[in-house]
Order: structure tokens, then sequence, then C-alpha cells
């Protein structure tokens, strides 16, 4: 099996971290270069101390020119507007992309444009000629596209939830296409790692809030993969809210159902959607979850219930934010995109308690 | 103005506490009686070491006739079919009931029966008799009724937050009667004291869980008040989830809306609903809220939103569950049903951070 | 009883916010004047939302000839530096001081500059005429030369809980000078207000570290006081801690004792040390005490132990830092300064859970 | 490489769990029978959810005779009591064993019983032909012994960490003998998986306390370990500390140094020491430690440092009391008692944040 070779830029956040400690157990992964503004010059290590050990390779500035190794594939794991800069010349020196911000999420301009405003950022692109074959880097819905794609948009935390929480039941056209509900609660590390009022320990640690309600920018995301499962315009409430906890996106989903039914079929047309997705576990009612199932994995554990009272379909959606809602995710992408099985490298339980 | 007496049973569990933590401090009330099973013949401090030299009362067993004082209003801080049991004991003695438990939240027996069979416990209730002249405990939509009342149903902690939330929607019938979606997180002191493997502190750390969805108890009361404001009935989608903090209780509200309208006119509905209701606090979208603007007392807070793209009014109520989601509205109804002004001994902020 | 007129500087950290939650219920305190360099213009609830409706003035910018109220004691809740260079006007306006840094925790030019270079400021001190009248603020130990002071420096947090611990047994003369072991743990909130790295919630909610082993600066303050009550150079051991909870100081203090002694002895000779003492509560071995017991309180209470097989002394001293560690004390310092009785607005218990 | 067949008796406490987590990922065990009282019959996933897929093998009862399989080696991780039962069975079934209680800490049966008297248990032993040959489980000292051992027992997690912490020191004759402090930190899961007051959620998450205050059964082995490094009888002082964290012990160790010296001078001690022992990694006064550095690892981090001005050693020991302090340490006494590099099958970082 070839080795591949991945650099991330980026890689002193939390989502350059969780590459890292995945991708430096990946049998055929091989880390070439780990760049930041941070920390430039000094090992890994010593940012991360945990990984002491394990990956003590040097931090690069983002003078890509120096990085001598062949580079098959880039991680991006930078804000919003970084990849699409540097994307072109990775591409030029052969390297495929996965970016981890909303830069390729949008083959469209006009969508990218409404994104970029919700997050105050200009709202022109540095590279649109690559937007329209950006592949949407969801692999239970896109896995096709992805195999062959050069950028690859991996999804915002919130939508890996929403999306892969509503998509059967969209597909099998199961529920009205309005009135639908995504009430998603998140830790804390989806702030990413820089200090901030919000997310001072003393602050958060016996308190909740709701957030940018109606304004969320993954909502645009969540409203395409929608129409596009159902060839119809839709449009979503998004409800995000922050828990004092530090891993783990809870979403909990409400859809009005067209018919009566039993539970069970619900069930059923759930686990045929996701038969070949390996990384998707399916429990009916009788199977309460909790966010420790999937914490520390690229799970994603989904809990169909139907309130026969109002008739409702209610989907409670569970990943790791930080794994399935960003590098873990993106480490799936990279295999898909180089041919390997999904969850190489990425099938292992997280620890209790 | 005249002393209230008040007997406390079941005062070593967290309602009792948080009764005594305010009745202490309370201009005319005097605790006479501390009833409990646990602790009984120690002083109350040596339950609850934070109250030393505020509360070394002894607890006393239920056998209620050595207590010897007048007694005005009993506090049953107990678990569901232990105040209707007594109270007709201290209805005789000429005393008032305020009970914590679902025992007197119904008038009707057969909804009681629901309730009960929700959770598990005989359907037949002691004290039939009183039901149909119990009050429902939530001042801010019952004070002419809870003024005169021998027997209150302190409510629910999530129907508290719930009711208050979306009443004034539906008075003013701004919102369609189906298709209301209540979201509400709670911190664990909501489940009490008594030790259990969900809410052992390894096991709740950094975890989240929706639990007893379309099944909840709650609901019931939610659905009696929300039909009482509209003379229809009405089925609503409750989801309740145990989030890992100790205190608040924040529900997100979703009602679609008739028509479109400005959420300013809808902040105004609110504030003129809760016009002499001091505990209520609105806040428009500009104003976003935390739980700790609540912890540790009985205000509720609630945020109004508009998401207009979907047209659906978004409410996010916040209280905290052990003081306007207990023990501080039980307070706040002894205060209406003695005469006095409704904040009285009730008006404290909480500490930050 | 005359008014008391407060002007807070410093009044948006966590300092100024829990004076203000204290003096707003204070009977004969009135804050006449919140100043700092953040929020000017806006109400101090706007900043701290938990108190809207108890304290909406709104926020002064530092420039002090605006402030026309006759101010009667000026608190600086400001970080090092501050105090010592506006003392001097607000004296001359009649005012006296209390100061929270260590500004004027020091008579002696030469141990402050000790204290600063550890801190890493400036060694001079911008009004070097004050220091030798200023009063170190712990009432336990200076009540009388605080109730004339003009000038007093409110110690440090964990100061407080060490010199409180182990002031007895120094002054009766039980235990050896060297090896004393000061282990103290503070939970976030010791820090501040200002957002860091050390203190985002996901890097500290399952995360403890000591720090500053054998430079701490409050080990200065902790020495002086131990040598002025044995008249002899006291060099200590002081190991800090943060631990992830939001309020409170547990220290940890082993003394070698000289003799053998029965512990009920030693739990004698602290009752009678603090027996004017309202905020000090003494526990033997065989009542163990938890922080939570003085959370949200100005109490300290002291655990005492012998540990017979190896004759030391343990005494477990506790603490809310930012009460009895802070606020708290500096109320209970105004207090002794205007003739009321020490407990004066003081003497609440905390919430629990 | 032959595969050594493990069977795990208590496998449903969290030293169970931790001992599943790791074995199942060992390239040469093989998990051939997992028995608890509780879970009989269901799948062990069933009982820990995060392992579904990873583990679902069916619980046993305690019936050995119907466990067919080959067993090389049993891990007891049960309370104390059950290991010496039947420890005699399975040696006569040609296993070996590890105890994960104090069943097999000591050769001494007088030891021993000091031990059980301390933990309110009877003060017989079962098996007392088997305790002079059991083995001290730590494999930093006793590798040579464990090798060929039958029985280990498997260490206290606070005696892991206050050995490994001074026992460099103590072989160089560095402090003196007496006056040593142990100050020991632990988060909540070292309580074990049964739900207690003291753990649960609303009661711990803003509260720290002391407990057992010099009668802690873990500083037996402490001394005896102490003894046999220096030859002489040793007493220490020992403090433990519960914390509101999940995962780790930090203890903060006192000596007083007998000379003068460079800590430069103690750290190569420390590091001679430890040549030969993979998972212990030690930091000089320049880099501090933070406890999630061995989060959810095998690892002990000793942060060694010198306070001049009392001429004190304070060595920080960090570990995962979980893993060093339990199953970590479990599996690699089994790597070294079947002859595998001690690392084998624990060679991981753990995730941050």
């Amino acid at each position: 099996m070839p080795e591949i070779n991945v650099a991330i830029v980026g890689a002193c956040g939390y989502g350059g971290c969780g590459s890292v400690e995945i991708l430096a157990f990946h049998p055929y992964a091989k880390i070439v270069a780990l760049v930041d503004q941070e920390g430039v010059g000094k090992p890994y290590s010593s940012i991360y101390p945990h990984l002491k050990g394990f990956c003590d390779m040097v931090i690069l500035s983002p003078e890509f020119d120096s990085i001598k190794e062949k580079v098959d594939v880039v991680f991006f794991a930078t804000p919003d507007g970084v990849g699409q800069s540097y994307a072109p010349y990775w591409i030029k020196r052969g390297a495929r992309i996965i970016d981890f911000s909303g830069d390729f999420r949008f083959q469209d301009l006009d969508r990218y444009k409404e994104y970029a405003k919700r997050i105050g950022k200009p709202e022109d692109h540095s590279s649109p000629e690559l937007l329209k074959d950006a592949v949407y880097g969801l692999p239970e819905l896109h896995r096709e596209e992805i195999r062959n794609a050069k950028v690859v948009g991996n999804p915002g935390c919130f939508a890996v939830s929403c999306i892969l929480g509503l998509a059967p039941a969209l597909s099998s056209n199961l529920v009205y296409l309005d009135g639908i509900i995504l009430d998603a609660k998140t830790g804390v590390s989806g702030a990413g790692k820089r200090p901030n009022p919000t997310f001072h320990y003393p602050h958060r640690y016996d308190n909740m809030n709701a957030y940018r309600i109606g304004m969320h920018q993954h909502v645009l995301e969540i409203e395409r993969e929608f129409s596009l499962l159902t060839k119809q315009e839709i449009k979503v409430t998004f409800t995000p809210h922050v828990i004092p906890l530090t891993r783990g996106i809870l979403s909990t989903i409400y859809g009005r159902l067209k018919e009566r039914c039993d539970v069970k079929e619900v069930v059923q047309v759930y686990k045929e959607f996701y038969k070949k997705s390996p990384f998707i576990r399916i429990a009916g009612p009788e199977e309460p979850q909790q966010s420790f199932y999937v914490r520390g994995t690229n799970f994603c554990n989904l809990w169909i219930n139907v309130d026969q009272r109002t008739n409702t379909l209610i989907v409670v959606s569970h990943i790791d934010n930080l794994m399935k809602g960003q590098a873990g995710n993106a480490v799936q992408n990279m295999n898909v995109m180089f041919g390997l099985a999904e969850t190489t490298g990425l099938m292992r339980p997280g620890q209790y308690p």
C-alpha cells in the first residue's frame, strides 16, 4: 500500500491536533510537514505536551517552498479564508486538499457569499475557479465524488450532526419539508482554542446559552444538502447552544411525519440508508443514547423516536465535534480519496469514564 | 405583619434545603418544624453544613402530633404520594399546603391518573376530595386563585420554564396550536439528591443525553395550562435533556407564527402579559441571555426571537430549576397566599462567577 | 447609623463584582461610584447581567474629578500598581482606602520591592510615604490597627487561607518554625476575569497543575505575618495548585509538632485564638470539611488534625477565594474601619448544591 | 509470539473497563472471559456502550468451571477480598494472577492485617500461603520479580504516584527520612463506579475536600516500598484529596534535602534511576507539568523542583489513576510476566482537549 504524505497547515489549532493524534497511528499516512504561525521552530510536543514522544516534529512557518518532501494531501485546519488562498499553490504541486473551513463547502459562488456574509468575512473568494469541482466532504452522502476530488470541503460540525440525522427521513419522503427544527447542543471545544470571555472556565462552568438564533452559518450547508436529497428548496430552523462540556454535539431533530408510522419502520429506513456507512450506528427508542458513547471517536449515533401523540419524528444525533465533526471526518475523507478502507486508522473506541 | 409559621416536610432533599435557605432570611416567615426520615434527632446543619449557624434546628420524624407549635403552612418537599397522604391531617389542624410533587397539580382525577401512570405510581389518589379545589401554583398565571387556596400544587420545574415561555404567545393567538416544540435542557440537580449511576460525577462530567422522549410527566401540566389559555386541546412535543451543570433549565420553545410579524411586537405582547409579574424579565433578540443570569434566583428570563426565514417564534426560557423551578416559586406562592408582596424574601441576585 | 459612601475602582473585575454583590445589600453602605476602563457609560448590569435591577449604575471612567459625591472609602479592586497611584488623591479628598492588590500589604519598602520583583512589576512604589501607616487587612490578626487605618492592604487570597490556618499554632508555639509546608489548591476564579489559554474551558475541565513552585508572591506576606506572630524570621514552603472548579481555596498546612499532643488541645488553642472572630469555624478530626461549606460566604473553616504516627499538625483551611479571600474580607475591613459590627452585610450562607 | 489468554473478573467496574479498552487492541492478548455479578448474560457493550463493536462478549457469572478456554492470566479487577478467595483455584488451573485490590500487595501477614483493619475488612486472609511469593506489581521497582511471579498485587493508585515520585531521591539518599509529606489530589473516578452521595454530580461539581487524614490504607504500601529502598523504617505523612475532575492523580511530594544541591543534579539522579522505564518522563523546573499531559495514558510525569529558600525537594507526580494507577499498570505487569516489551499495547497518547 503506498504511503500518503500529509502536510497539516494550521497544525496548532484543535483541528490540527486532532489530525495529528489520528495520523500518528495511521498505517498508511505519514505526516511530512506541520505548519502554523504559532510555535514555529519548536517541536510540536512543546505546544501539545501530551504528544511528547509521539510527534516531536518541528513546526514550520507558512513558507511552503521550504517543504521539500512530496505532499499528497494538505489538511487546511485553518480559519475561513486561508485554504482558498493557498489551495492553487498546492494543487500545482500535485497535492489534493482537505479544507476544514467553509472555503470549499459550496460549489456555488452566491451561496459562498451568503456564507461569508454571515461570518463577517469578505464576500470575494480567492479561488473561485476551484469551487465548482470542490466536493462536500461528508462521505456518507458523497462517497463517490470524494473518491476523485481534488478539493474537499470538510463539513461544519453542526452540519455533520444534523445532516446525518435527517437525511434518511428526507430521502424516503417521511417528513414534511417545512417545520423542520434542529436544536443543537455543542461542547465548548467547538469554539476552538483561542481564549475568549465566553469560554473562560469560571464563566462557563455552570452556565449554558443559545446563540446566533436564525443566523448561524452552518444552516446554509444543511439546507443545501437537504435540498439535494429532496430536489426542493428547504428552509430549516436551527438553534445552536453551548453546553459546559468539552467534547460532543447532540442535535435533537424534529420533523413532522407525513403519515402515521411505526418507529420500527423508520429505524429500518435509517439502517438501509446507512448500510454501507461503518461509522453510523442506529438505535431504536428502546436504546437511549448518551453523548459519551461517541466521545473520542468517529462514530455518529442516531437515536430514532416517534412521538405518537404529535406524530413527530425525533432523531437525536450524537457525534464528537472534534472527530466526526472535524479531524476524524477529514481522515475518513482522506481514506476515501486514496482508495483505503474508510475506517483505516479510525476504528477506536473512546475511554470511559 | 403577622408571622407565618412554616413546617417543612421532606426537609433533607434539595427542595427542603432550598426552602430553608430562603425562609431563614424571610422577614415574615418562621420555620417551626423540619421533618424528614433522614437525620432525625440531628441538627439540620449536620445534613447541610453550609447552614451551620443559620439553621441548626433538630430534624423531626414524621410523627406530626409531636409538633406542638401552630403551623400556618406546610411545605411538602416530598416525592409523589406523600403530600396527598398527610394533607387532610394538616388541613384539619388549620394549615395550608404547598406541595412540591405532582400530587396537587391536577384538579381532574383522570389527568392525575395519567400522570401517576407515567411515573409508575399507583393511580389512586389518597385525597381525591382535595383535588378539585387545589390550585396550580404558578403565580404568573393563577395569582388570584392562589391567594385563597388551601392546597397549592407547586409546578414541575420543566413546566414552569415552558409555560412561562409560551403563555403570552398562546394567549395572544400568535402561533398555531400544532407543531409546538419544547426542547428543554436541565442541570443535574433536577434529579434530586439521591445518588444514581446516571448522575455519578465520572459518568456525567463530559456527557449529555436526551431522555423520556414523548413520555415525560411534566408535559401533562404544560398541555393543561396551554389548553386553559387557548380554550382548545393542545398536544405539544416535549424533549428533556440532562446537561453537565448543576443549576438551571434552559428551554428552547418553537411555535409556528400565524402571520409574519415583527419581533418587537412580540416582545411588546410579552411585556404586557407579564407587566405585573416581578420575576419575569423579557429580552429582545439584541439581548442574548445565558443561564447564569438567573442562577440562584427566582427570576425567569425570556429571550424572544423570530426566525424570519421560517416564520418561527423561538423563545428561550431560563430559570434556576431549584428556585423558580422549585423552592423559590413555593415561597412566592406562600407570599401570595398570605397577602405579602410577591417578592418578599426573594429579591436577591445570584453570585458570579 | 451614618451611611458610608463607597467608590469602587476596578468595578468590572471579579473583585469589583463581588464587592457590588455584597454592598448592594449592606444596610449602611451606599455605592456612589463604579469606575473602570471597561464599559464606561454603560449600566453596570450590562457587564454583569445577573445584577439587572440590583445595580444599574452607569460605569464611570477613571477621571475622578467628575465624581461629585462625598466618598468615605475607595475600594481599589484593581491590578497591582493602580491603587498606589491614586491613593494620595483620594486621601486628600478625605477618603479611606481599601486596596485589593499587593500595593499596600507591606509597610517596608524593601519587602515591597521583593514582592514587585516576583510579579514582574517595577520595584518603585508611587506612594512610599503611605506604606509605613498602611495596615495589613486581615481583621482576625489586625483588628485594632484596621479600625483607624487610612489605607488597608487587603490580603492575597492564598495568604488569608494559610495565615488563618497556622496563626494559632505559631502563636502558641506548638510547631517548629522550619519545615512548614503550605500546599494550596485554588479554583480558577482566583486568576481573575481576563481570558487566558490556561483557563480556557476545554483546557481546564479535566486538568490540574501545580505552578510557581517556590516563587509565588503571596509567600512574602505569609512569612511576614508568621514572623510577626513568632518574633522570628520564618521561611515556609508554599505550593499553589489550580483545580478545575470556580470558587474555593483549600490549603493543607503541615507543621511538625514540638511535643506529642492531643488533637483536642490543639482544637482548644484554635478556638481560644479565634473566640472573637465570627467568621472562623473550627472543626476537630471527627468533623471532616468540604470546600462547599464556605462557598459563597465570608467564612474560613479550619479542620484540625494531628497525624500521631509522624507527630504532624495538619490543618485544612477552607475559604471562598472571592469572598474571605477578596471582596468579603474587604467589606469586613470596611465594617471595622467604620465602627460597624464586623459581620454587617456578610452573614449569609451559600447555596447548595 | 504466543497469544495470552486473559480472563477478567470484575469486568464491569472501572478497572475491568480500562483493562478491556487496552486488551481489545493488544497484539498478543486475547480476552477469553469477562466475569461479573452484574450484567450476566448480556453483552459487555450493553454495560459499556462506547465499546459496541469492540467488545460484545457475553458477561459470565462467577462460576468459573463453565469457562472452558485455557486461561493464562486472570485479572481480578475486584474489591478487596475477592482475589484472595479465588486465586488458588486459578493457580491450580495453571493461570497466573494480577489482582487490583490490596489482597496481594503485602508479603507479610501482619502488614496485611493492618491494611485490612484500615479498610474495615476481616483481618484473616483466605490464601495466606500465597502471600510470601506475591510480588508488588510496580514494574519500575520490581521488574525482575514480576517476570516470574505467579501472583502480582497491582498497587494502589496513590501509591504508584507517590512511590515513583520519591524512589530515586530515597535511593540516592538525598532527603531526610522523617518529615516526608505526600499531598495527593485525585479525580473522582478513583472512588470507583458505585454511586455515592459524595460523588453525586451536584455535590461534587464545585467542591473539593481532604479525607482520611493520617488513616488512608495506601500509606502502608508506600512506607513498605520506601523502607525497602532505604533499609530503614519510614513513616510518612500522606493526605489524600478529592478534586472535581474525572481522571488523574497529582501528588505533591516534599522531602527535606540533606545538603544544598542543584536541581539539575536531582534531575540527573531521577533520569538515571528511570533510564530503563519507558513510562516515566522526567521534567526539570523549567518544564511545568499539567495532569492532562498523562490523561488517558500509562505515563507518569515527574516535575522536579528544589525550593532553595527552604532547601526542600518538591516533586510533582502526575498519573492517570485509571491507567498507570490501575489497568494500564496491570497490563504493563502482564507484559513483563509474559516476556513482552513492557510497552506492548500501551504506547498511546491521550486526546486533547
